[in-house]
């Protein structure tokens, strides 16, 4: 025979397991799953989803012997459930429900009822000696085959229902008795020989094989296909079908039907949290007709059941290790399974939830007992019931990115319908940063500021932004700009405030002239108000009410577990002391990104004074506008050490062309040739010349310094003579100082030692010991390719992902928003999974992060490696960082937390692989995650350093090693690991013989 | 001792030899080889490099034991000549000069006549009873020494000279008598005094010391500095000093002094070429007082004489296998060598000579007899003489680029003095491509063409060019512009052209409103006539003479030579058919870059459909304007296959921006704006739209046909549509289409799926079979780093090394011109030793080629691998891309000579070196330097094609071995190779027993 495509549940036994997702989808196996661990499942079997993928791929066929198949777990069904489908006296009615491996809620198809025919439905009737609840039955039937199945029109069928109801004079569905329910029936039934020519199936084969056409149809229903589009789910082709045995909840006041879930989704509360229908059935509590009550009172009405309930919560809570979302049955005081899945719950309930199942009980050890001494309860379901569900490295591994955004960034009121939204929604951009802002549009930076300043709330609306505009941008609540990507310049300099960012909105049509833009044909102007969703991109007209929900305490206790876990460091990147500040509170461990140059646009003096360095044509000249700026940066690094205390601070060198600073307007070039004296017309011409075509691969970096080292001294000045300060106040400080865009050892090397040539000076004079560090970017593929020449030189790696992707994959994040989409779009190119610039391309430019690392390493075995680029908040990118072996990353100040869960993810995945939570790093000698970072001149304070260290990583690993072992899967795989070994060895010994 | 700082020659013996040019210089090294091949030398001992290395170093002070060594030296001098420095009877006089490792003539000073003073020249008088000789001796070593070493002025010397002069009524200073000398000597020494403060140094020991550190100091004079700056020497660091018995040709009429080469070294012709002055000395020839007769009249004056340089010259030019410039003296009838080094010689001598020392003895068999008969030439010497001098492979490997060049360029003519050209030098620019031009100042590529209609010579001026100005740059004899590097747009255009440009002038400030040009304070106007010398960079105001050098039959025989060597194909990049037929008269075997952008600028028409494409805002638009372009491109194509006569050809699908494109003024837009309909406003707003931060990194490339796959579509089309229409002509055509800028395999395979889903539905319905390829460009960092997977899709790579360096070092050409030249001066950083847009970063961009060739090898063995980037024609890269295994180079037309000959050097080093000619890939089975293209669809073909070539591939490499064993280095090298292989066998028999 062929592939198997039909799998049978029923009778306490199930073909498929739990564990089939991909295969049976989440509802077959679910079924599947609760069928084998005894739960009360209606018999029934689940059609695999490469029946649905066959369907599709051949043009609507189904496969060969899936016919053959179905008509066979059909006839064990009957035998199972002891009646027949359209038997005349005592039918089995049977559903058809879709279930693909992942959810998409309400999506796809579902027919209840099938099997009933003008025969059956008389023989429900006699057999439920209850002929309005057969006549309801066949009435929904016919409703839900005609439309779904055969595509008759919804609205006409719920007219001639309206229309009967009105008849009658009533107004319920359930008041409609019996006769007027079988009178329905035969109006569908002509209606549908009227549309189609045909009188409706009596063949309950014929029903089958259409309903199960229907689900397998659905797969392509726009909606569904929208659905997977939104939710970006493109990994999966095609649904299961899941015919199973009807129940019914509606078959008087033992009967009900509800939806409970194991904890409360919305606070994560300890507390079993559910709803229910007393006589409905599921599509009555979809129709919201009438109240549901909630969980406990079927504790009132149907102790017993509740009861038995109780002990699924607990049987399928501790099998999953995963708070569950359940759908039951009662038919005539009878408790049946329908579906349970893990549940979905609110950030705040994902931490309460992940760390209760780490600590508490599910339940108290008296009441396990009471459920299992009424048997419902197994044995050893009992005992487990009664201790942590789960490990705290599994509550670790069970948080999110996600949950931890939406713990902090404000999001716009649940209270808001979503009707309201639709209609005040007016565009969509890029989702750049998190979050969600309400203000006033501005046009222009200065606008931003000066509203601020009177105390409004603005959005700042733009084309594009520049390092001019980041006064203003600070000032928005919200940025808004019409290109760009998510690397843009307002993406990355929003992402490290954590402010609400939306790029590329390719539909702003702006007039900054008319100070107004055009959205999609709405004219809005200045003043106007409107909303942001960060999170989405979406943008709304008005002001709509926000909420900031607060961390709960679980998130503190298990961010401490993070810590104690995770090998890797997290830094942040952080131009000031309130972003030190507020970094530090989010849990970073120093500064991996200072960028100097944010710091030359803070106030209108700064930027005269770079300006006018810049437009100097003299060295001398120069110096001379580079000793004003020194005391600003001197002041904004002592600033920073001083709320850093002691952390490692690596700061980075001037990096982007001049002309970014260079006064671009007739106006601003008068300002500054009052300043400087130089002629206006002078001004302009310098600003041309700085003019680039490719700013991105121009005279940036430390190009700048090898052409102009005179800025180099003055920041290296300003760096050690704001470290002396702290020294002199008290307060620890240990400066990196890291020069950007080596392309060359040798570059390197000349600047290196112009550095230490300055700094040492300093100290010298100063008679004070400040260690610091001299290290590199790695940001030019060239400088990964040459990285063991480039490490004999540099201190410290940090990997700059950033440029490395444009430069490695030849893309100008400024540019891209035009065809990047497109590449990463599966329904388009589909070339990339995700956003280059968002998480790392491992495997291009991960490559060479990993070449760079050996190959730095092979000639420094000391060399300290990080990454600063914008990776270093992305999951998938920091859990590449542990395996590659860095010591730490660095992202802003609101992705730290992220960045943190997913090093202990990452250390955690290592140890249940046999690793070592370092995998990457030889285990001696080598220094991981150093604490302190010393000069060249104290090797042996750097000595002391890395023991101090390598034994607290390896009590760390010890104790993860010890947590871990609770694990079931953890103690099998050691298990394996042991057997092996201990072969191995005997081997070994046998061949030394 | 410590080190050895000198090295004695003299009797016959030398303690150094004609190899130890680094430590010797290049005067030491040719003295002791010279001596110790039994040539007269005169004795005399070399202070060698380190020394005066140690001397600049320390602070100008001798390394310890200099002056013992030199002493001891000395002594042994005084032996050898049997007289004493100072003697006061028959005196020792000494010559002091310098010689570095490199040639620098006349840069370094020399002493002669050392050992004189007031006593010695009593001495010498007497002993050579010639009181004039040993007075006119004194007076010039006062006078040498007075400004050398102690540095007076020369003017007074000069001046005292000439005042004596006429007091006596006399012109020559051969007339003045004894007396006027011996007046003139007290005249200076007392000149001295009054200087100095210090009577002239009588001890020749401190005359000696003196002397030797002038000669060291020289060293740093400004014009030694400033030679070496411009003749890129910056691999050494110091000379040599020489100090050696003098010996005078100013003795009578049986003396002499001369110079000549073994060969005209401006004809070539095997001819002795020389010149002498009888009596007199080696600087009254450069003097230039007195005319100097040829050498032939030598034979006549001093037959024996000349018998013995004619020896000697065959025993130089055998010895060393090369043609080499002499300088001798004759002392009484008596040959004196003083100088053999490698002779400089015009382009065409250097094809002569090499093609006849390969092919030709140096003399007849009777000369040489004659010669040996007298005992003036060695036995060894004699039969040597009347065969080829050296090999084949020899003759190749002494050819460099720069003799290709100067045979094809046209030059600024010899005709025009140095005086003439100083005057007229305007300013120095970035030496794009060789060859001289002259013509009108034009400032716009309309003038350009309008000017050149009329019959006018122009040269076009711009700050920079774009696609746009291709026109009016053809139309230009040169072009000037104020920035951008070698390869910027203005370089790379013209490079493919062959024509005169000198980019990155920035001293030319350029008002296009004015049409005037002010260059470095010279205002220059529209018709103004400037000469260009592309070989140098210099600007010069007025049209210059100019020539240009036809190549010479010896030419078209060494090429012949290479051609049979080289395992490495040499293809051109061209564009239009004129370019294709250049290339093929320079010996190009295909086109390796066809770019079909430059065809959009052919005329108006075609950039107005372009453009019309570009502005179109559906497909259907968009296909609409493609469509007017297809034709235009199939007959290009046509015209191009034609050409080619089925060699292969590789055509780029569209690479640049679209917005390169775009109308950029309001005018442009509006003349678009009449053609398509599409208002003026829309069209700048398009373009506006689609200009980019970053072009470089921007939406080009294969990502356009990503966006706009109808781009690509039409220009398979029309590639196929030409190729089925020269198929019907009966012309054979081989097309490989490249689609550029790839950055991972699937990205690629797409675009493969639809190139080759258009061009088969052509063949198709044409009934025709035209086999062709579909590769890419290896032109990101990513796409090497993938290689594997992208060569499972790709059938060639051609590594686009001009983007691969811009992105793998993060250096925009455009803008580099601002840095990067620090970056490669070694008086600045000296990071670069050459500009990697010229000569391939090996250890960068080197090691990413050699990575994707391995790996694309790896993926798929049959890979056709090439490179297409400006370095496909300079001859280290050539060598690089033969080292790692290329089947191709490609470069422009002019330099498709230069680049056959470096495959050829490459192979014949790998002969030398053992290989095998092809060392980076395995023997068997690869198909190396394949001459046939095969399509997927046939691989019975290829793999015929295959075996053909690996024939004819080992058949030329046995060929190559059977030449290079005449070779004696190799000889030996073999017997080494042989010895050690022998003695590793028997080291391997002994462990086995």
């Amino acid at each position: 025979m062929s592939q198997k495509y039909v799998y049978f549940f029923g009778k306490g036994k199930a073909e498929g397991r739990g564990t089939q997702r991909e295969l049976l989808g989440g509802k077959g196996a679910g079924l599947a799953e609760m069928t084998n661990i005894g739960l009360p499942v209606p018999a029934g079997f689940t059609i695999a989803v490469p029946a649905c993928e066959h369907y599709h791929a051949s043009g609507n066929k189904w496969p060969r012997g899936l016919d053959k198949e179905i008509r066979a777990n059909l006839t064990k069904l009957e035998r199972a459930c002891k009646k027949k489908l359209g038997d005349k006296k005592d039918p089995l009615l049977v559903s058809v429900r879709s279930g693909a491996a992942r959810s998409m809620p309400g999506m796809m198809e579902t027919i209840l009822n099938l099997g009933l025919n003008d025969a059956s439905v008389e023989g429900l009737a006699a057999a439920t000696q209850n002929p309005r609840f057969a006549w309801d039955a066949y009435r929904r039937f016919l409703q839900m085959y005609s439309t779904v199945v055969v595509g008759l029109n919804k609205d006409v069928l719920e007219d001639k229902l309206h229309a009967k109801k009105e008849q009658l004079g009533i107004t319920l569905d359930t008041e409609i008795p019996a006769e007027g329910l079988r009178e329905l029936c035969d109006e569908f039934k002509r209606f549908f020989v009227e549309q189609v020519g045909q009188p409706f199936p009596q063949d309950p084969w014929e029903q089958l094989r259409g309903a199960i056409n229907a689900v397998f149809s659905s797969w392509h229903a726009d909606k569904a296909v929208t659905y997977r589009r939104v939710e970006k789910i493109d990994d999966i082709f095609g649904t299961g079908v899941n015919v199973q045995q009807m129940v019914f909840g509606n078959m008087g006041d033992d009967s009900g039907t509800g939806v409970c879930f194991t904890r409360d989704p919305s606070t994560g509360e300890n507390e079993f949290y559910g709803e229910l229908l007393i006589n409905a059935q599921g599509e009555d509590v979809v129709a919201g007709i009438r109240t549901p009550l909630a969980l406990s009172e079927l504790d009132r009405k149907m102790p017993e059941v509740y009861a038995q309930l109780e002990a699924v919560r607990a049987m399928l809570e501790i099998h999953y290790g995963e708070m569950q979302d359940l759908e039951f049955t009662v038919e005539r005081g009878k408790l049946y399974m329908l579906q349970c899945r893990s549940g979905k719950r609110t950030a705040t309930a994902a931490f309460r939830i992940a760390v209760e199942q780490a600590t508490k009980p599910l339940m108290s050890a008296r009441k396990a007992a009471q459920l299992a001494r009424k048997r419902y309860l197994p044995k050893k379901y009992s005992s487990a019931a009664s201790k942590p569900v789960i490990t705290k490295e599994q509550a670790i591994l069970r948080i999110t990115q996600d949950d931890i955004e939406r713990l902090f960034y404000p999001i716009i009121s649940a209270a808001i319908s979503r009707d309201d939204l639709s209609a005040r929604h007016l565009a969509t951009g890029i989702n750049a940063v998190p979050g969600a802002a309400c203000g006033k549009i501005v046009f222009s930076a200065a606008d931003a500021e000066a509203q601020a300043e009177n105390g409004n709330a603005v959005i700042l609306v733009r084309k594009e932004t520049s390092p001019e505009d980041v006064g203003g941008m600070q000032a928005a609540r919200g940025i808004l700009t019409q290109t760009g990507g998510k690397t843009s310049h307002a993406a990355v300099v929003a992402r490290g405030w954590g402010k609400c960012c939306i790029v590329g909105c390719a539909a702003l049509r702006i007039d900054y002239d008319a100070r107004r833009v055009n959205v999609n044909g709405t004219m809005l102007g200045e003043g106007d108000e409107i909303t942001l969703d960060g999170s989405t991109g979406e943008v709304y007209r008005g002001a709509l009410e926000l909420s900031r929900p607060e961390p709960p305490d679980s998130y503190f206790v298990l961010m401490k577990w993070v810590d104690k876990l995770r090998r890797l460091r997290v830094r942040t990147n952080a131009d000031s002391p309130e972003d030190s500040r507020k970094a530090i509170e989010m849990g970073a461990e120093g500064i991996g990104l200072c960028r100097t140059e944010h710091m030359f646009f803070a106030t209108h003096e700064r930027q005269l004074a770079i300006q006018e360095m810049i437009v100097s044509e003299s060295r001398d000249e120069r110096v001379q506008a580079l000793d004003k700026l020194l005391p600003f940066q001197r002041d904004d690094f002592l600033g920073i050490f001083e709320a850093m205390a002691g952390r490692p601070v690596t700061i980075r060198l001037l990096d982007p062309p001049l002309h970014e600073f260079v006064p671009k307007t007739e106006e601003q070039a008068d300002a500054l040739s009052q300043v400087t004296g130089v002629p206006t017309a002078r001004i302009l011409e310098r600003a041309e010349h700085l003019h680039e075509s490719n700013p991105m691969l121009g005279h940036r970096g430390c190009r700048l310094c090898i052409t102009y080292p005179e800025i180099l001294e003055m920041q290296v000045r300003a760096i050690i003579e704001a470290a002396v300060e702290c020294k002199r106040r008290g307060v620890k400080v240990l400066p990196e100082i890291m020069i950007p865009l080596t392309i060359d050892a040798r570059e390197l090397a000349i600047l290196t030692e112009r550095t230490r040539a300055v700094a040492n000076a300093i100290l010298k004079e100063a008679r004070v010991n400040v260690p610091y560090l001299v290290g590199t970017m790695i940001e030019t593929p060239r400088a990964a390719i040459t990285a063991d020449a480039v490490a004999q030189v540099a201190e410290f790696f940090s990997f700059g992902t950033n440029d490395l992707t444009q430069m490695t994959m030849g893309l100008s994040r400024d540019d891209a928003g035009r065809f990047l989409p497109d590449y990463v779009d599966r329904s388009k190119a589909g070339i990339f999974p995700d956003d280059p610039f968002q998480s790392l391309d491992q495997a291009g430019v991960g490559a060479l992060v990993r070449l760079g690392i050996e190959q730095g390493r092979g000639s420094s075995a000391q060399l300290k490696v990080g990454i600063c680029g914008e990776h270093g908040g992305d999951p998938a990118s920091v859990i590449f960082c542990h395996q590659v072996g860095m010591d730490y990353v660095s992202c802003s100040p609101l992705r730290v937390p992220i960045a943190r869960l997913a090093a202990a993810q990452a250390a955690i995945a290592d140890v249940e692989r046999g690793g070592s939570g370092g995998p990457k790093r030889k285990p001696a000698g080598k220094a991981t995650g150093r604490r302190k970072a010393v000069s060249r001149s104290s090797k042996a304070g750097r000595k002391s350093a890395k023991k101090r260290t390598a034994r607290a990583t390896t009590g760390r690993q010890a104790k993860i090693r010890k947590q871990t072992t609770r694990s079931a899967t953890v103690r099998q795989a050691k298990k394996n690991v042991r057997a092996r070994t201990t072969k191995g060895r005997t081997t070994a010994k046998r061949a030394r013989r």
